[in-house]
């Protein structure tokens, strides 16, 4: 499959970026020696000012924007919350996230306690805030627009297709894509989207989210207070998210693979303009 | 593919519980209506004695194997802790797990608010524990029991297999699968795995682990830390993981695909008995 980066793509995946990527030697199935490349895996501590957050593991690339994206989707930095400076030390593995005054993310930090280790990665008491009052625009989705960026994502050269075991995210315009990010977790490269999207202060009501990740409640409720209307996987559903995002009004569609796709929710607002 | 459950099979999965998936409509690329079914995703939250732990997202199969497997692989349960009852509320989507002595999991629990929403899922500070003393039994790996285990685990009848976007893993002796357990988050899969051995007191030095999930970090250690020295995965590596397994011994295999695969640790252990 040739490949190349769309001229849409603002942030590209560094598939060639010696940091994010080992060589490893190994055996195959005849006992033939083996050489590939495996995606590095780092622990990265978030601090919100003075407070240390959480660690994730992760590839290592964009740590602002993780730390960032990471504490805006989770509710410790609001809309409202000025963001003063991120500082990361590569040589600590740790990123400082300073707002002008404190947050109240002190209450929702004790919640953490009681959802860490949640099977799903986050804190998922806090994901559900806010989905009540949410209205999402409802930006018709074209069947063209979806065929494209299916294809131009696939085609951007990535660690996936360099080293494989990683999900991506690509934020979309349409049928361009935007920013493509790639993470050990597929929330890390969502997260990373986010704080990239707040600090280039890119609009949300009219793009399209894709994710290799499956269609998960966490990833419909993250997407959803997010402000993008639709979500696009290659992957599929979980009988929740699909419920969620029918009560939310997203745009669901999964299974995403050549022309083929299956939408779940928000095909209202599917426009069936290919052949 | 004709599917049929293994005789070795001791615990197998039901995708026929109507429990476990639900019926849902949508519409195909063509704008066709469509019927499938999806995994469910539900909350269960697992409580030690009376202190509220944590809340899984999980499909809702054995939930107190579940709880008490992931207290156990958490290092909240220890080998030496007397387990005097678990009680499974399905009304109230919990489970309490409760020990003949208050165990020492405070001090991890505070640990724990350190790596909630992880991008790995679970309280990573803790898995690292008891690795520096561990040591995994040499036993043997024949390639002719690799390639006869994952065809028995791919033709296992499964919700994989009836309605995909889960994860597995399964407990094998040699080529024989005996305990396959599946889950929204691989993590729940192998947390259930541990629930059951710890029930059943399954031995552990002389099986394999397959699972469908990615060779992380945390899949290794988890692998590791419950005392069985093979991992085996359709998925691929990530640096960290190869790194820790060779630190600690553990074989792992990756990318297990037909009679396909590559190993990046512990290679001294397999045996290439076949043609």
């Amino acid at each position: 499959m040739s490949t190349e980066v769309p001229a849409s793509l603002r942030v590209a995946p560094t598939p060639d970026d010696a940091r994010l990527t080992r060589g490893v030697t190994g055996v195959d199935e005849t006992g033939a020696s083996v050489a590939l490349r495996v995606v590095e895996e780092r622990p990265l501590t978030i601090y919100l000012n003075a407070r240390e957050i959480v660690t994730a593991m992760t590839i290592g690339d964009h740590p602002e924007w993780l730390a960032l994206g990471f504490l805006v989707n989770q509710g410790m930095v609001r809309p409202s919350d000025v963001v003063t400076g991120i500082d990361h030390d590569a040589e600590l593995q740790a990123v400082v996230v300073r707002t002008a005054v404190e947050t109240d993310h002190e209450a929702r930090l004790a919640r953490a306690t009681r959802t860490s280790g949640c099977a799903v990665g986050t804190v998922f008491g806090d994901m559900m805030e806010g989905l009540e009052d949410l209205t999402l625009p409802a930006t018709p989705l074209r069947v063209s627009e979806l065929r494209a960026l299916s294809r131009a994502v696939n085609r951007t050269p990535s660690l996936y297709l360099a080293a494989g075991a990683i999900h991506g995210t690509c934020l979309c315009a349409g049928g361009d894509p935007l920013a493509y990010f790639e993470d050990v977790g597929r929330h890390n490269a969502v997260d990373k989207l986010a704080g990239w999207m707040r600090i280039a202060q890119v609009e949300a009501g009219d793009k399209v989210l894709y994710t290799t990740g499956r269609l998960t409640s966490e990833m419909v409720i993250k997407c959803a207070l997010m402000g993008i209307p639709s979500l696009v996987s290659r992957s599929g559903f979980t009988a929740w998210g699909v419920e969620i995002a029918r009560q939310v009004g997203l745009t669901v569609i999964g299974r995403m693979k050549g022309s083929r796709f299956i939408c779940l929710s928000g095909a209202e607002r599917v426009v069936w303009d290919a052949e």
